[in-house]
């Protein structure tokens, strides 16, 4: 197995995003660009990971460093370049990897399969490999020129003849280099043209120039779109959400409108789940075989058990672990919760940071007071317990097996299995008060035996 | 008016679904695909229904049954052929209807009067009618060749000439059959052909060898897309979709954004009904005039009487019956509850099993506790009533005319009319208390006086 | 700077609508149709307005004076042609204005610039300006005749030659007139066609006899789409959407997926805003830079601070003002209310007519009662302080900076700073209760020892 180094640049400012953050933070189904890219660079079998990043750009290493652990983060200080960006990690290049493959933190759709393609050439002897695409209007586009399937160029828009810019197969700025050729390839590599700058797409004819062949891979058009708006930004979120939809679809799942549903890049969903229209997957979801995804769910970081049913109006938020059949309805919030199987907590409630037993019922309205101020604490529930309607359960409390809660009661204090747990007011009925007050108001007086006070 | 026998043919596994449940189950708008077909049928005047099935498929059998409660079922054990699925149903046929449509459980599109139109050629004398539709890309359909207007015969593709291919009209598969000579023509489809399988369409060229005409009838290309996989079920619901959201704007309703409401095929809006962005309509939805759906609702089996307003983020469910004017707001859940003209529940409530008599308001967090952990009880709830905050209502119980509810009681006992009722814990206040706790947290001592226990 | 009459035509009955409200009252973007034509005819400079409304368009009128309270309102009570609207309000035009502009009240996508540009010719000295613009189908659309520059004619499709069939260049409806010459030439028109009728478009023809010039200007065909019918209502919407959604990426935001953002045309977002899908924003919303706000959310007539957090499953109602970072969470709804920075409302509460302090965090399930049946009530809240899991604050009422409310009080007086308030009843525990519940619902028996009553 041949070693890979890959070599992202990551240091644009994307200025036309109008933003504070640096632009290969912003994100696309959840996730930084910059960590779509690390992504296929594992995925492509990358073993030594460089980023180029912008001066002052700590949060840009930050995000690398969670997705990749070691990777190394050098600091481009000065805008001279592709090439110039390339060779700031000039350290990670001498390292002598068998590959390098320079990707860019703002293409975010490039599938790691892609850049495995892109290392073919370089295994049969070539120098270079330069990935292509065919786009709609190939306008403003640098040109692959190839004679007999090498590539001999890559012109620039503005240097093509007729006969070049008729050329439809465009550069899409992803190279993979022989690792032993590279650096002699990009130092020489200079800036005699009209902006001063080291452009890596020299790096073919040098290579060329010196004896080595240079290859073309293609690549859809849709994997190559770079971000530099907020518009692109939407239309790269839009390409990949039409990805995973239709992985979903193909892996068995139904989902109603799939153009409603949004997905991260990780969720898994198993055979015979329905997802209905306008459902929002976070990252860390897992939806088991049979499960129902009700329509306006909301779901994290969460784990969804066989045969479950969510929604609608249901907010899973992270550690939510729902087991088999279980029932989460309308205006429901689970967080960092176990529910076991068969457990329902269908209306008005939020179940924060407990445990549930099996085939409990929790009724509409219960509330796990788990902060008091100033700490959380933990809710244990147990199995074939009724939580009545409106319960509170000040947390850390628990309820035993079988236990039964009344009404509106505030539950301080541990309740024993099979217990009966009630804390309530007494009512008091005040016959004809009502007749009262009204009579009062039509007097145009204050209503003064009004029940508040 | 002629008899009409529809053999609806449902027997196949739908393997490519990736799915444990046969595919014609399958839904578009929330109804299996071979009920939409069984719509059609009946719509077209079907006075017997047969369906053919697959083995082990129960369940195909009793969603029929709910459709069409005399339908016959016959069971397909063997794979061979559409012409052999059709003979399954020989003891339906040799029941002597005038015509007979061969329909199937996967092209859930097709509308009645297609059907109806698919029919008319047998009033005219011919022996066989077949649909025939024009697809964007012809690719791998059926050729009908015809003469004078004469259908001749249908070509497979892989044995189709060049000219042949080039015709454009092709087989959508339903066929319409003259009652008398059905079984003549079926009995003598061979198999003498690659895959020695038995076809339907076969019949056309032995109905012209015994000297019967055949006709075409031409349809939509968007009625007769058959579904074999999630992909094309998610297709087959966006086009009913686009049918319904149409119906709806034609007969005079407001959809803001229609891409983004879900219709069931049921759902009826009278006029001057607005539909907000993000609605989603279940089975069995009345809307009157004027009513206003609003953003986030969801809805099933309910009716919404004239100028109601319901959401944002309202819920109902089965059996919620509006009056004149109601509103329902955000976060509330209405279940088997009927609710005269005027009442108000404006937020975060839940009531099921309930009436509410008119012009009564339910205020912010009310809950019906309908279930007790065994059974359902009623609430009964009077006109002008006044059910103040977050009061829950123990079923069985009733509230009178004119009663009014203190804030926050759990009301176990019938509310006479005009009465108040109220129960509540009286409030004390402990000053300086957060004061001392704050103290305590500085010097890292545990908040022992915390209010919990 | 030149005085400037605009005449908006608004008196169809808009049949097609089926509709019992005049057909310029339906909204595109929340407003009025007639109020976005009044906002352009604003935005282009109009020193005066009329308009011309039917019979018994009282609220048409009262639409109109909400924008513009001088307009004035002329009724055409007879339907004679769209000259003869205009002559409906000869009394605006004898003011004397310098340009005069003639907009229709069903087209509501023209924008104000585009009605600057049809002034243009008129200060270079035309007659008379036509808005043309260019449509995909031309079919039914008066040809727009022009000579070197020069607009000679404005031909009906039915009355055109072949040659003048083929100009696809078409008339908009929106003329423009020199004040000085518009009575002259709209008085001269004459009804003398098929349906007697008197046409607007005419004058061109009549100026160019009087030695008068006439101008096109052109603008994009998705401004000018008339609204006829429900389904061009929603056409309009999502023209109109599209504009809006491209406006707040352009200015920094991040729209997750755009299609599923709903805008008014007055919404402002601050650069670094994140909109998450499934998002509504009714009219008067501003969000301040950095804020996020997350799914299936619905924000009308409120003001969030920067960095702020709303939804998912938030709902904000007028006069809702979030300060800087507060975060309003699931199933909660504020209204009229101010949450000062670092406020915390994170799940199913109500707060309404209320001031809260800042970092005062509010628990799940708390509702403000501001409503006694009779009046609404206001609570003050003050900074720090903790109210506790589903309390209820009984307004009128105040709670002081620093104040802890303890779990499910009802809190009906006024809370010192730094007291504790508690109005709870004491639990109560019976042990094996529920045993001999499931023993008797075994042998048959009711549960009378229900906790219910």
């Amino acid at each position: 197995m041949r070693s890979l180094l890959v070599i992202v640049l990551a240091a644009g400012e994307g200025t036309r995003m109008l933003s504070a953050q640096p632009k290969v933070l912003h994100k696309v189904a959840g996730r930084a660009m910059v960590s779509h890219v690390l992504d296929a660079a594992l995925a492509a079998g990358a073993s030594r990971i460089a980023v180029v990043v912008g001066p002052d750009h700590d949060a840009v290493a930050e995000e690398v460093h969670r997705t990749v652990p070691d990777a190394a983060i050098f600091v481009q200080s000065e805008r001279r370049g592709t090439a110039h960006a390339v060779l700031a990690a000039r350290e990670a290049l001498a390292e002598g990897h068998d590959d390098v493959v320079v990707m860019y933190g703002d293409t975010p759709l490039v599938r790691g399969e892609t850049v495995l393609a892109l290392r073919a050439p370089l295994a049969l002897g070539a120098g270079v490999a330069v990935l292509g695409f065919r786009p709609e209007d190939p306008t403003g586009y640098g040109r692959l020129l190839t004679r007999g399937g090498e590539l001999v160029a890559i012109r620039e828009e503005k240097e093509a003849s007729p006969e070049e810019r008729a050329v439809r197969l465009c550069n899409a700025g992803l190279m993979a280099f022989d690792g032993r050729a590279v650096l002699g390839l990009i130092d020489a590599i200079g800036d005699a043209n009209a902006k001063r700058e080291f452009y890596l797409t020299d790096a073919v004819e040098i290579a060329r120039a010196q004896g080595r062949l240079s290859g073309v891979v293609e690549a859809p058009a849709d994997e190559v779109a770079g971000v530099n708006s907020r518009v692109q930004l939407a239309q790269a979120e839009a390409i990949l959400q039409a990805r995973l939809r239709r992985r979903a679809l193909e892996g068995g799942a139904t989902l109603v409108a799939p153009d409603t549903v949004f997905f991260s890049a990780d969720t898994r969903l198993g055979r015979d789940v329905v997802v209905e229209p306008n459902v929002v997957f976070g990252a860390g979801v897992t939806v088991e075989e049979g499960a129902t995804i009700r329509a306006f769910s909301h779901i994290e970081g969460a784990h969804v058990g066989r045969g479950a049913i969510v929604g609608p109006f249901a907010r899973l938020r992270p550690g939510a672990m729902l087991g088999e059949g279980v029932h989460v309805g309308n205006f429901v919030e689970i967080k960092a919760a176990e529910l076991s199987p068969g457990v329902k907590v269908n209306h008005l409630s939020y179940v924060g940071d407990s445990s549930v037993g099996a085939n409990t019922n929790i009724g509409a309205g219960t509330i796990t007071c788990n902060y008091d101020g100033f700490r959380k604490h933990r809710t244990v529930i147990g199995a074939n317990a009724f939580i009545g309607t409106n319960s509170l359960l000040v947390a850390p409390v628990s309820v035993g097996d079988g236990a039964y809660i009344g009404t509106g009661s505030i539950i301080t204090e541990d309740v024993p299995a099979d217990a009966l747990a009630i804390a309530r007011a007494r009512q008091v009925n005040k016959p004809g008060w009502a007749v009262r007050l009204r009579e009062r108001l039509a007097a145009g007086l204050a209503p003064e035996n009004a029940p508040k006070k």
